[in-house]
C-alpha cells in the first residue's frame, strides 16, 4: 500500500497560519474526533448510562484499543491493553521485570531517558528497599554497561531532547545475553516509525498515545508484555480490572488472563472514544512510507536550517538509523528562539537547557510546512527577531 | 441556603422512561458537559494545540478541580488534586502511610471495603516484602482490632454493598490513639452526604468522581493529603508532574510542594472537563439539603418495599447515622429481580452474591421515582416476574 499523505492532512483541523511542529508533544484534533467524543457523551454516557459498560463495549475497550496499537509497534495481537499513564505503566513493567528477576538489584537506564521514567525508578527502588538502585549512564554507553549486575535495562527508544534512536535488537540482545530484562519506553515512537517489540525481543513495553499517535491531552497510555512473560509477569499495582473475575468482588486478588492483568482500575472512556477515532487514521498509513517520508522531512529541514542559520547546532543524529522523527538544534537562546518562533505561527517546543525541537508528522506535515518553517527561523536568526524583553520571559510550560 | 433539587434535575439528561437508581455507580450527563467538553475539544485541543496547557490552564487543573471537590468533602483548600483512577490513589496513600509509620507492617481494613483496595493493599505488601500484611475484620470489628500493631487504617466510609456506614471520628481518634494512620475512602461518600475529612481527622482521603459526582465513565480519582503530612508524605508513584520543577527535567526526582507531589502523570483533560462541569451543579447545593433529601429517600424507599416485598431482606441499616445514599436488599434470585427490573427501566444494581443495590441521588431523583421503583419492583416480586431464562443469563458487568 501507499499511503496518501495529501488526504491524511485534510483528516485533521489545524489553525489558519500555523505550522505545526510540536505533535510529538501533543498531537493535532483529528476532525472525527469532536463527532466521535459526543457521540459517547452524549448517546453512550448519556443514554445507556450504567449499561454502557456492556452495551458500548467500554468495558473491553482497553483490549480492543490496545489491539490496534499492537499493529502499530509490531506486537503480537491480545498483548497489549490501554490504561493509566505512561508513568504509571513505566512503574508496572518496572515492578514486574524486577519480581522476575530477584537475584539482581540494579535498574539500568540512561541519562537521556524522560525524567518521569527515572523518577518512577527511584520511587520503586526506595519503596523496595534494600540495595535496589537506579544507576543511569551515558546513552553511548548502555551496551557497554549491561553486566550481571543488571536485573531491568529501561531505555526510551528515542530521546525526547535529541532525537537520538537506540538499536532496540541490539541492546535488547545483550541485555538477555547479560541475563537482564528489557523495557522499552516508545512514546517517542509508536506513530513516529515503524517499531517491532516482538521482532526486538522486547520484554516489556511501554507508550503514550497523545503524541504521534493523536489522542488528545491525557490520552491513555499502553502496556505491552511479552507472550512468554504474559501468565508470568505480576502487576504491583494490582486492581480489580485486572483481576480474573472483577465482579466475582473476591476479597483476594488473582491475577487476570495474560495482558488483562495490567489493567488497573476504570478506563477513561471519553479519552479512549478521542483515541480510537485518531487510530481511525492510522488504519490507512503504510508505516513504510511514514518512516521513509520522516526522514526526507527531517533531511530537508536539517539541510535548510544549517545552509541558513550558522549558529545553531544540529543535536539530532545524521545517521537515519539513530533519527527519530524530530529535528534538535541547540543554541544558548533557545527559549527565546522558541517564542519568536511561537510568534510568528511555528509552532515547536524547548526543552531545558538549550534545545530547540521539532517534530516531522508527517500525517499533516509537508514538504512547504518544512520549507516555511525554514524560512522563518533562518529570519528569526539572521534578524536576531529573538532578542526581544517578551521572549524571555518563561511560562511554567511550553 | 436551600437547595431546589427540581431545578437541579433539569440539569441532567436523563432517557425517558428510566428512573435511574444506579448514580452511585455511574452518575448521569450533566447537560451542561456536553458543550463543555466539545469547548475543550474543538476550541482548546484543537485551536491552542500544545500551548493549552498554559493558554487554557490544562497544568492547573488539578489543583483547581481538587480546590471544588475539597468544598465537598470538608478539606482544606488546597489538599486535595486530582489524578489517575482511584486504586492508584489509595496505592500512593497506603505507601505514603505506611512509610510514615516504619516500625509497624500491618494494613488493617474490613471485609466490606470494596476489593479493588485490598487488591491494591495486598500488591503493595508483596512489592514491599518482609512481613507487610493486609488484615482484615468484619466491619463492626475495626474498632476492636486497631491496636499498636497497625500501621494504617484503610477504610472506605460507606460500604459498596450494603450502604453502612462507618463513623469515620470516631475510627479515626480510635486508630490515632493506638498510633495508627488512617486512610479513607470516599467513593460512595462524596457527593452523596457531608464529608468531614478535616474535621474527622484523616490523615488521607481518596475517591472517584463517576458516582454521585457524575463526572462521566472513568473520570479522574481524588486524592487528600491532611496538611500536617502535605510536606511529609512521599509518593511512591513519583511521577514527573509530582516534581518540584517538571520542566527543569533534573535526573533526580524533589518531590513538589505539598499535595502537588501527588500528582504523577499527564492529566485527563477530557475527563476533567465534563467533571468540571459536573462541579458546576454542586455550587449550587447545600450538603446538609442533600443529606437531609436523601435519608428521607431512602427512608421511603425501605418502607415502600419492606411494605410490598416481604421477600427481600434490607442490607442497609436503618439508623441514619450508619446510612450511606444507597439501599441494599438481599435475595437468593437478587440478579434475576434486577434484570426483571432494569426490563422496565428501573435501573439499579446486582453485587454478588445476593445484593439488589438502589442509589438515591436527590440532584436527580425525587418521590415519584421513588414510588415509581417501589411500584414496579413489588409487581416483579408478587408476580414473580423475575422467573424468566432471559434473566438469569449473567452479562460480565450489571
Amino acid at each position: 500500500m501507499t499511503t496518501d499523505f495529501t488526504a491524511t492532512r485534510a483528516l485533521f483541523d489545524l489553525p489558519e497560519g500555523v505550522i505545526y511542529l510540536d505533535g510529538n508533544s501533543l498531537g493535532p484534533l483529528p476532525r472525527a474526533a469532536a463527532a466521535r467524543i459526543a457521540r459517547t457523551v452524549t448517546e453512550e454516557w448519556g443514554q445507556m448510562l450504567i449499561t454502557g459498560w456492556n452495551k458500548a463495549g467500554w468495558m473491553e475497550q482497553p483490549a480492543r484499543t490496545g489491539d490496534r496499537i499492537a499493529k502499530l509497534i509490531g506486537a503480537e495481537s491480545g498483548h497489549v491493553v490501554m490504561g493509566d499513564t505512561l508513568s504509571i505503566k513505566v512503574y508496572q513493567a518496572l515492578a514486574s521485570a524486577l519480581e522476575m528477576n530477584p537475584d539482581r538489584r540494579v535498574i539500568l537506564s540512561d541519562t537521556g531517558n524522560f525524567p518521569s521514567d527515572l523518577y518512577m525508578a527511584e520511587g520503586l527502588c526506595r519503596t523496595l528497599g534494600g540495595d535496589y538502585r537506579l544507576k543511569t549512564v551515558a546513552p553511548e554507553e548502555v551496551m557497554a554497561a549491561l553486566d550481571d549486575s543488571v536485573a531491568v535495562m529501561m531505555i526510551t527508544e528515542v530521546d525526547y531532547r535529541t532525537g537520538r534512536r537506540h538499536d532496540m535488537p541490539a541492546l535488547t540482545a545483550r541485555a538477555h545475553q547479560v541475563g537482564a530484562l528489557a523495557i522499552w519506553d516508545l512514546a517517542h515512537s509508536a506513530g513516529a516509525f515503524p517499531v517491532g517489540v516482538a521482532a526486538g525481543g522486547a520484554d516489556f513495553a511501554v507508550g503514550c498515545t497523545y503524541k504521534y499517535l493523536n489522542s488528545g491531552p491525557g490520552g491513555p497510555a499502553f502496556i505491552y508484555v511479552a507472550p512468554r512473560h504474559a501468565e508470568i509477569a505480576r502487576p504491583a499495582l494490582s486492581g480489580w480490572l485486572g483481576h480474573e473475575a472483577p465482579f466475582a468482588f473476591d476479597p483476594s486478588y488473582r491475577p487476570g488472563r495474560g495482558i488483562e492483568r495490567m489493567r488497573v482500575g476504570t478506563p477513561p472512556i471519553l479519552q479512549l472514544a478521542a483515541l480510537d477515532a485518531a487510530l481511525d487514521i492510522w488504519d490507512a498509513v503504510d508505516l513504510d512510507d511514514l518512516r521513509a517520508t520522516s526522514l526526507a522531512l527531517t533531511d530537508r529541514f536539517i539541510a535548510g536550517v544549517e545552509a541558513t542559520c550558522p549558529d545553531l547546532t544540529l543535536a539530532t543524529p545524521r545517521a537515519h538509523a539513530q533519527r527519530g522523527s524530530q529535528v534538535s538544534f541547540r543554541h544558548p537562546e533557545g527559549y527565546a528562539i522558541m517564542q519568536a518562533l511561537i510568534a510568528r505561527g511555528v509552532i515547536g517546543d524547548f526543552r531545558a537547557p538549550d534545545i530547540l525541537r521539532f517534530g516531522f508528522t508527517p500525517l499533516y506535515i509537508g514538504i512547504a510546512e518544512v520549507d516555511g518553517a525554514v524560512a522563518i527561523l533562518s529570519q528569526v536568526m539572521a534578524e536576531r527577531l529573538w532578542d526581544q524583553p517578551e521572549y524571555r520571559t518563561r511560562a511554567r510550560v511550553t
